[in-house]
């Protein structure tokens, strides 16, 4: 029933710090990799490592950078069972002298995260990371917008001069549908001999967890996820539900629903993820969320906040 | 592109209507049906002609008994373009007398939702209303909890008894995978040479959407959508989604965002449908969403409402 070499990660920290510039309290970071190495899901990514030139720690938390004390003060005393930790760095906005050697780190993976035109830049720093001892995967990020040709090269680069495990297709703008993700997972197979392809959705049009199912069907190994889809704009696949989904007897839902009822919700104070009709929009249209997002942050009274005609016509440019 | 066959039913006031004792305002079902009428959408289902001797009307609102009256009151002076409206009747708990003939009435469909056990009611109730001048469709409910036997006996005595346009695969309970829409899709096809096939999803497990998205893919040629997604429990398809999809270009999704930002989204003052943790945990174990809706309507503090650990295990039967 279940298929053994399928790894899951859960983002939660990753991506839901792209709603709150990674502000997350200690508190819940750690309830959050409690609950993810109790459930058995086998990798958990508290953060980005990405470079202080480029993000000021004054304007962005702890876990924009997950400094090795910060990721020590997250995980002491849990039990991490078979979990991984691992942070994300961007091929663009991180820097290779901010991983240690292995043997300094608490990291067990490093997952690097690039456009198509920055791969040169990933390969650097996902070789970096297997040379100091880490395991490393590789994310192609804003997938929908990529012009096959370049795809294809980066694709074959990346088998070719990388140790990474995985290699994920994601569609940042929630804009694939299942017979895109079918289209896109054989091509990855195609050039990814050596490699296994992976798969992070977006929920835009409440199709991320739909589109990991096809991704399993498809034979995808590697799965993201986060705790009630937390994640930036229509957010990610829940990871409630692909644990659900998986039939893995080495997967136990209920700490990660103890994880949402108790540090999750309670953030929908602070956030507003999920799917909207602006997500929807930009996710329809296959554009990147920021309008989306900049109208969702709007006060609430503020007349353009739901007006939802105006700002489709704005988005689609078409006259109103 | 697009396939002209698909039709495509709005079912925003009828299924909301579970979640609300079917207590609309009159301008708010004005409001869903000109910008149905308006968006192209083929079919909207303003509600139930259901019996007031089963529900009460001093505990109902007007849109379970659908009363020509008020169905009058709701649509004059708006211009139904090629709209028709529908109303349900169940199987278990409407009467063949409440349909007027059709020259007397200004619906002009009638769509008879049925457990697979009350078929017979459903045929007769079906032919009542082909015989009296009106379009027909049937509903068969609960469909993740039907002995196979029995469903192949019903889709055959549809057949041959009925002169339904279309047989609706309703998966009530927001159980269903990809490969059971698959499933369930051949076998209906198998049954009912002369009659489209249709899908009704709930959104239990955010895959409403997308099980609509592969039935179409199956050949699947009536689909169920409601504004929003507004619906029991965790909803419907969002017609917004499936309208964005159909690249119909007699559709237009505009007035459907008009609709939403007007009247929907103002009603989640008054209930909360849309993925939760309960009704998740209810799709994911194949149970009727009505332990989760008891879940959910408790005092947003009360202790239990939130303890999804507690809610699980009695679910699932687990010990605590």
């Amino acid at each position: 029933m279940f298929r053994p070499k399928i790894t899951v990660c859960d983002c939660t920290i990753r991506d839901g710090g792209l709603m709150n510039d990674s502000k997350f309290l200690l508190e819940t970071v750690r309830a959050v990799y409690q609950g993810i190495c109790s459930s058995g899901v086998q990798i958990c990514e508290l953060g980005y490592r990405n470079s202080k030139a480029l993000f000021p720690p004054s304007d962005f938390g702890a876990w924009r950078f997950c400094d090795e004390e910060m990721l020590k003060r997250a995980t002491d005393g849990i039990d991490k069972g078979w979990t991984k930790l691992a942070v994300m760095q961007d091929a663009h906005k991180a820097l290779a002298e901010d991983v240690l050697p292995k043997a300094d780190s608490v990291v067990d993976m490093i997952r690097v995260a690039t456009y198509v035109k920055d791969v040169d830049k990933a390969i650097y720093l996902a070789n970096n990371a297997t040379d100091k001892g880490y395991l490393a995967t590789m994310n192609i990020m804003a997938i929908s917008h990529v012009l096959e040709r370049e795809l294809d090269e980066a694709l074959q680069q990346i088998e070719e001069e990388t140790k990474v495990a995985a290699v994920y297709i994601v569609d940042s703008f929630g804009a694939l549908y299942s017979e895109d993700i079918d289209y896109l997972v054989h091509k990855f197979k195609r050039y990814l001999k050596t490699k296994e392809v992976g798969i992070h959705c977006h929920n835009q049009q409440q199709l991320a967890y739909a589109n990991t199912i096809e991704a399993i069907i498809k034979d995808v190994n590697y799965l993201d996820g986060t705790l009630y889809g937390l994640g930036r704009a229509a957010g990610n696949c829940p990871l409630e539900l692909l644990v659900g989904f998986l039939k893995n007897p080495k997967f136990n839902i209920v700490p990660l629903l103890d994880a949402i009822q108790r540090v999750v919700l309670p953030l929908r104070n602070e956030m507003e993820w999920g799917y909207t009709i602006p997500y929807m929009i930009s996710g329809m249209l296959n554009l990147h969320p920021q309008e989306a997002m900049k109208l969702m942050s709007l006060p609430k009274d503020h007349p353009d906040r739901m007006d939802f005609v105006k700002f489709y016509a704005r988005m689609a440019d078409e006259p109103t």
